[in-house]
């Protein structure tokens, strides 16, 4: 909501915009309104904004006039599971994402809770079972998937400033369970990745044993996934790791503002 | 195979065991074989050994010579599953299990990466996706579903120093999204959960809004549990909190002996 | 201010009175008046009041009508300080302490500064160099050394949630430099400390290489205290170490509770 | 020991070398056995180099073939204190240091000491009272007053990654106590700060109500320092912050690096 009073006018006096809030995140008012319990204060200008996540939307970044950039726990999310629903290699029903955040995901609010004696040695799960930002995640995915996805999504609080850790839990659209059937689908997912990420220059597909560690992000606008197969449960696990308020706010943003303004993407972040 | 050393001795000259060890938990020599990589040093004791889980099996550990004390991740995600399975309201299939572990859960052991530098401000999973203690998981889950359990585990080290905080995903064996039918679900839940705590001094059900915080069971012997049915995507998420190294270590292994000693249970506890 | 407003009628009908506020801890209302700013509420009740520190103390809490139990910084300064400047072992001049105080002892106050990000990862020195706490802790000290006191007191933050750690740098009255000397005064000063605290339940005098660790007294009512003759310096380093919210505050109301009605003084506390 | 094995080869090769470890800061082979405990490995090229202090020896860097690159605690003190030393503001006997270090501080070494669940909610002294870095500290101190000095140094380890803090306690040798001769002392030392360090890109002098925390300087090559007149003690307390692992090691390094090679001396840094 406040984001937008500031928005409104800068758009209307022909200023390209990159907005940090979740104001024009979601292309439907309604939605909007379910989620956010208020109406949407600009309506019109929803079709207009483009969804800030560079990976996906670098085209038509380039040419936004309004940029909606991506929060924390949608980028952690949204990053893993776009290139496998695109490819249909996951079906887009019982997906569970489990995130863990830092305080400093909160903002900087003066509330006992986020106090350090309150944080500190303290691990919790909050807004459970329904998240705002679900909205958003839920609106990419479904574009990805090309059908309505709904997700199982548990955000916790953790001791640490900065970092987001996700595990996604996923049920691929092939069965496996010998060791041809794993080789072959890991074969296929690996594929997948290297064909979305690999030239990305902010996203790291983690190779051998190593596993995303939030230590391995913070001050950098990098996201870190990996991934691993499970023959017993016949389940597909991503894990992704990133500085919640880089990569998943301010430095994103940048990214974006770089694209826009024809600077090499990675100017001033790496 | 090292506390065997130990309980085999012990146990031959008559002296009751209450072993913190995982050399007893299994009922299957084959089982931990496969887990643990050796043989099992004395077999013939596996029979005779008593999961010390309180809340389950009280009226075995009042009588047994070998009590195998469990550790954290199972206490974690036993007591909050067991009622669910033993009432056939969640199906035993699909289960997964999401941990975060404090860095006492790996033990006082002079390696890297348990040094604070690298765990500070750390967030990461591990083990993933098959990690030793599934085994008596899912051998104590089996029993109450009376079929066989696989289910799909995450721990993560978390930079707290005790405490372990376990999410549940969960399918419910009935379908519900009406209100009605959610508000049934709800009740029979509540109930099953009622029936097998209400008077368990160290199982606490969490109520109104309230999530389990490590913060508030660290330093006791209390494991706190707190579930939401989700009507969006028809899942049940259970959360669970306990102090790794009291009700999910030594604490427990304290109540045992009160219940083979005939001492109040809670005596050195509460 | 406050407290005075509950003591001050509970006196009145006869109850006897512990309070933890700094109220009543100064024996001279101008004092207090020069500290705090705020004219004394209730002066007459000044020189009935006793300082409830109980290894100081204990016969006079024994009688007291009303008792000011010292807090968190004084009761770590005063304990390792009043032998040596009662046995006039130290000079009563150029007494420095150096405080480090968990963020628990700010209080449960919903300010900026004490927010998780705010203090993990950091530490500061504040209120520097005149600390409200200085009033009584000089009192106390003058009363030790039957002169006026004058100390200089820095405190800082630092990320754990309780805990103080003092390190305090004093002049030994007698010059010591050879090893003969050193081994002499070394023996008076551990006589002392011995004479002292050697039979109190809730002093610990550390030996060998030991040094206070805050880990070692946190959810306890003991302060621990080690010290070091430097023989290059000319100087002897004390240091303690207590539980700022057990020692330093609702422990030691306790322990004087004990006093007053006549229980084991170590009841509900070891 | 292990650094002149690599430095006195490159050195006779005649490349330039900036050495981190402690190998050629002490002017001194019998001071570096006293401190070290054996004998000095290469003595003749002590008096070769040049302690690597951008501040204080700028010029001489720019010559210099080995560097002898300081520590994280000397940096933190002799930075905030040289100044006072050259201008006889200050005696040079009876200093105190009194350091808070995070515990990267103590090396990636895989010691129980250092494990997470020792470090974190603990504070404690250590080294106390003779730390091997009081050789070069007291070396460069002595330089600056041109007589020798001892000071009394107090090492703290506290649970954060990163970061020194300093106090200093300090007989200014004017006696002030009138608000006149407090503000006449106050300006000196204002001055002989600013003459010191107004230029200097990574030294910060810190002004109004502002305090040190290493919050601030954490990631950067700055030293922020604040100081306070105490009229009630007749003290000038001193305190400063910094990054142990950059302006207290790498950066510091870069720094010299930068002069040796004719770079902008912030290159890399700012």
């Amino acid at each position: 909501g406040v984001a937008a009073e500031f928005a409104v006018p800068l758009h209307a006096k022909g200023a390209r915009v990159i907005d940090l809030s979740a104001d024009f995140r979601l292309r439907s008012a309604s939605v909007y309104e379910q989620f956010y319990g208020d109406k949407h204060p600009a309506p019109e200008l929803l079709e207009k904004a483009v969804y800030g996540l560079p990976e996906v939307y670098r085209e038509q970044i380039r040419e936004a006039l309004l940029i909606a950039s991506p929060g924390c726990y949608p980028t952690s999310i949204l990053l893993p599971l776009l290139p496998l629903l695109r490819a249909k290699l996951i079906h887009p029903t019982g997906i569970i994402a489990d995130s863990l955040s830092g305080v400093s995901g909160a903002g900087r609010k003066a509330e006992i809770p986020y106090l350090f004696s309150e944080c500190n040695e303290s691990m919790r799960p909050y807004g459970v079972p329904k998240h705002r930002h679900l909205s958003e995640i839920e609106q990419e995915l479904a574009a990805a998937a090309e059908q309505p996805v709904t997700i199982q999504f548990t955000p916790h609080l953790i001791p640490v400033t900065r970092g987001i850790l996700t595990t996604l839990y996923l049920a691929p659209m092939k069965h496996f369970s010998t060791n041809e059937e794993t080789a072959e689908l890991s074969n296929k997912i690996s594929r997948c990745y290297l064909d979305a990420y690999e030239k990305e220059p902010f996203v790291r597909l983690l190779e051998g044993s190593a596993l995303p560690d939030t230590k391995h992000v913070v001050g950098t606008n990098y996201l870190d996934i990996a991934w691993r197969l499970d023959s017993r449960t016949g389940r597909l696990v991503v894990m992704s790791a990133e500085d919640n308020v880089i990569k998943g706010a301010s430095g994103q943003a940048v990214q974006s503002m770089n694209i826009v303004c024809g600077f090499a993407e990675t100017a001033g972040l790496l």
